[in-house]
């Protein structure tokens, strides 16, 4: 029986319309490490949908470089950045971040979410300490959008830790590897063009929407833009052929194929989401994105796993596991019919 | 009214017998960076009492020096080191730990304690993570002895803690800022030359029990000594005149003034702890060692303030502050008898 | 009038067989990070061709990335990588080495190489020094195959080396961007087959041999595994969707491809060279591969960037500089004649 | 038969005004951490002798790592430190430098000393690189006062230092490691508070000028001082009795005795000098200071180190011996006495 992939939204390789893309270009001579013309092209296009001509984009290879380099980029060497607990950078980067050399000061989250409360609070505490030049101190916020449970946060939310952020002089950045999925959920009240708003730096996440690779960093707060290009070649992030990033993102962002992208995934995990919910599941957070986390009874998960493919998350209490079915672009919608009656039928 | 200090125990400047013996010394000439017979004889004099010969030992100059420095020798880049939320490592090092590119992997601590099982969990939850390459790697274990609430460890708890870094290769260090006030507690049932057999390096710390300055490591694991000197001289910690070291270690370990000096400390604080007790207060954990944290009503705080030097800790409540009052070699029998009046006058 | 690019060998996208190959499979699902099927046949591939079982194969993206990722794993925190002034380490990678914590030990070089005796000597001179503790400890050696400007070691001139790395147990590393362009020089008398007995471990370059990116690191030394895709992560090298690695070297291993393409471009660049020998131009050196360096009075220069793209590379005297000519899968023809027909009308 | 030091200016202990003061002092209580009345006092001791108000003074224990912090405040990841090849930084610090994630970008030395030209063109040649942002940027300069060889440099190319690196906008460091034995001698054309007028920022040593340890560390440019303490503090190098730095320089700074020390030491060592050249011996360079280079034949080594303590400095050609004579304050004139004696019998 043919075994259908949710395990990631990276399991195929690019959305046609970038593949087609690449091969038209394959001859084109360039000049190299992003400054050819399809990078500048690129980078139109996204400053263009986001309605703004005074940003700085650059694009590189993966998340975590993107947010080591960021990261690296603005931190002085005393200073940390906070962020929740189940961020990405706190748990699944191997110690990139301290590895550069900074402490990641983290917070307790609430199904994956934390609040301008807390962080303002962390800050709050920091210098209320006599001692606090012996502590970290807190030199920015992180902010994943969506969260690694899928989760978002509503434009109130995120102006309020704009607002925090402001009061202590530390610059936000938003880490959006999953940003297109979340942007199209009809749970969100944000726009992408807001984001230049609320943020110093955001990046546009390619690797998880339809792209061989890559993401698209918007620095927006021209204090964080100078010689950005050093850190990107210290830290390893500067592509040789660099055009290959701007054919790809020139290509999601022409006829708005991101959020195309976006939307049929979004729309296929929710009929996932429905199916668990009918069928009387519990799930980890209630995501309205791209990425599902149902509540499994242990002796499920082998029947599942004969005829699907996920990614155990977490245990969710006595006998129960908290696992990961994730659509994208390349989701069938044969595959969601298998998996949808699949689960109507352990009703 | 004269003001008594109880705010640390490094207030004054060394005990007497150091001073002395540094005056003695004061034009003998010596070679530099610790290779002085001065440095040979403490070496030699620590040796002894720990009552073995197979031991690597360096002087450094302070205790966030001398962590980071043995962290850093450690481990691999991708490699953190386990403690609990409150060790000094994790909050009172300005991020020397991740400066070296390390994360520190903190455990909700009791009392300022973790167990045994904790750290095998955290070995052991890393290991079973499918993704485990994408996360730090536990490394080694980092222990204080006593903790940062002047608390101990049995000498079964610290066995525990032995079988688990064995159980996962994993070197066992120990911080012994404060060692003396720990071992000469009557609710301690180590003794110095235990600890051999129980870590793979620690250090025994002058600079809180009498000395001007300075930390004696010792490496038991003679794994972990291959170039050390070359790690000290790169973490900045290579004093230029290493022989004063030596001198004040020779002179806290001949006579064994180094118990001495604590055990009159102890003493000390005990009479305090009873008092507060007697008084009605609660403390913050049941330290059995030189450090005592009473819990205090706020409106109380001026009122000793006027009079004695301590240093506030922690909220401890609405309306509460845990406080910390410290003794030494230096504390006074005079200082005591003040503070033990004044709170009986509280009652 | 058309102008024609030499100016590196990444000026174009992929070879049009990776091309084809990526879009043969980019529906298939399969799992991420390099443990995927592809990956898995390219290692087999790329053993099979050096002739070994016993071999660790990782691929990464780029030759920076490569290049920090290596270093790091291998040295202590006081080690430093012994290497030529003009490598590219040294001086192409803004300082990643250095953020990694290690120092380069630059030796100075003659027409871009090293040899075994400054090696040698630069250990010696290291543990003669009484102070050695106080200096950076050699660590390891790395040579760049072809060099910066071309130039390729012998045999001999590379087990050298590797005796000296013996001799001072350090491991010998080797840079191999171009590897392929030096593997098929006539001047070269090394197979692909002698690397695994030279270096304990090297890469076989794919972003300036046709590949739209990525770096195949061959890990001979058992040693030096351990471990190593948590270095990978925590370097930001892991590709999420690592199958493209695996497609690319897989193709480029499959019927030779990798050094038909070389040979293609080396026998371009002999071309252009005996074009300006005849001329009688200077080279800066007598290079036998893709990259050719040929010294042009500077007036010249405008006429030549009138019709052709060449990189400016180092001044050559007074009113003379030294550039570079790249050849590569996709030069053409055409582009060669007409150049070799330009260099000619100079006579 | 008696054998004299001069291997170094550190092989004693404190100059005995500063172990009197720290006796008299030893039994007030005093906050931790450089905060006390004492570093207070020093820092307005210091400030009065530079004749500004306007300064910020921080103590730190030990010179790398002074220079370790310093430079690692000042640099972002991708900047280095200029400085002469014989440079403390980039020799004898193992690495302290790279460590904290930064390049040393060592210039060609004649007899120690760069000269402005040669800083100029370093920055020039970079940012004339069309590839500058794949090299490390030159980020400040560094200059120990007096040098490695004990040279000086006159005011006049200081003030071309300064120009180059307003030119810059890079800070300029002075390492004073010595600086008193520059400043009192009769070469020097430079006084103390014109340092100020010339270094962003400068150390005033003193582990090698007299005191048990600590350099003064002097921040002449505002924006070089934000949360400096935290730099300290992470690097290992806040000295828990931070009193004893306060105690120990203020001591220095009463009554000139740094410079009285300085005298001493000075006239001794033209003593030695002029005996070497009156008995014929050339010296590695014509050094002004404490520090005397002669050149001896290696046969004569044995003979002199019967005798007397010296250190090897370098090799000088073929049977011959770059060696070096210290003097400090504690230096006797019967020491001196001997040594010239035994100079003189050679003749």
């Amino acid at each position: 029986m043919k075994k259908y992939q949710f395990i990631c939204d990276y399991s195929e390789g690019a959305h046609p319309a970038i593949l087609k893309r690449l091969e038209e270009t394959n001859m084109c001579q360039s000049v190299g490490y992003g400054e050819d013309e399809f990078c500048a092209a690129a980078r139109e296009a996204i400053a263009a949908r986001l309605g703004r001509k005074d940003l700085d984009i650059h694009f590189l290879v993966g998340g975590t470089q993107t947010n080591a380099t960021v990261i690296g980029s603005i931190l002085t060497p005393y200073q940390g950045v906070v962020c929740a607990d189940c961020g990405h950078i706190n748990v699944h980067e191997t110690g990139a971040i301290e590895h550069s050399g900074h402490k990641v000061l983290a917070l307790p989250s609430e199904s994956s979410k934390i609040t301008a409360e807390q962080v303002d609070a962390c800050f709050a505490d920091h210098y209320n300490d006599v001692n606090h030049e012996h502590m970290v101190q807190p030199g920015m916020l992180y902010i994943s959008l969506p969260t690694e449970l899928g989760m978002l946060y509503t434009k109130e939310e995120l102006k309020a830790f704009r607002k925090v952020c402001d009061k202590w002089n530390a610059p936000l950045y938003i880490d959006g590897a999953r940003l297109g999925y979340g942007l199209v959920s009809p749970a969100c009240d944000l726009k992408l063009e807001d984001l230049p708003e609320i943020a110093d730096l955001f990046y546009i996440g390619g690797t998880k929407q339809g792209a061989l690779f890559g993401e698209a960093l918007v620095i927006v707060n021209p204090a964080l833009r100078k010689n950005f290009r050093y850190h990107i070649k210290q830290n390893g992030g500067m592509l040789a052929k660099g055009r290959l990033l701007g054919i790809q993102f020139g290509t999601l962002f022409t006829d708005d194929l991101y959020f195309k992208i976006s939307q049929s995934a979004v729309s296929k995990a929710f009929r996932i989401r429905d199916a668990f919910r009918d069928a009387g599941f519990e799930m980890l957070a209630d995501s309205p994105t791209n990425q599902q986390f149902p509540i499994l009874p242990d002796e499920l998960l082998p029947r599942f796993a004969e005829r699907f493919g996920f990614e155990f998350w977490q245990k969710a209490g006595e006998g129960l596991s908290g696992v990961r079915f994730c659509t994208s672009w390349a989701t069938t919608d044969e595959a969601v019919d298998a998996l949808v009656d699949f689960i109507s039928s352990l009703k």
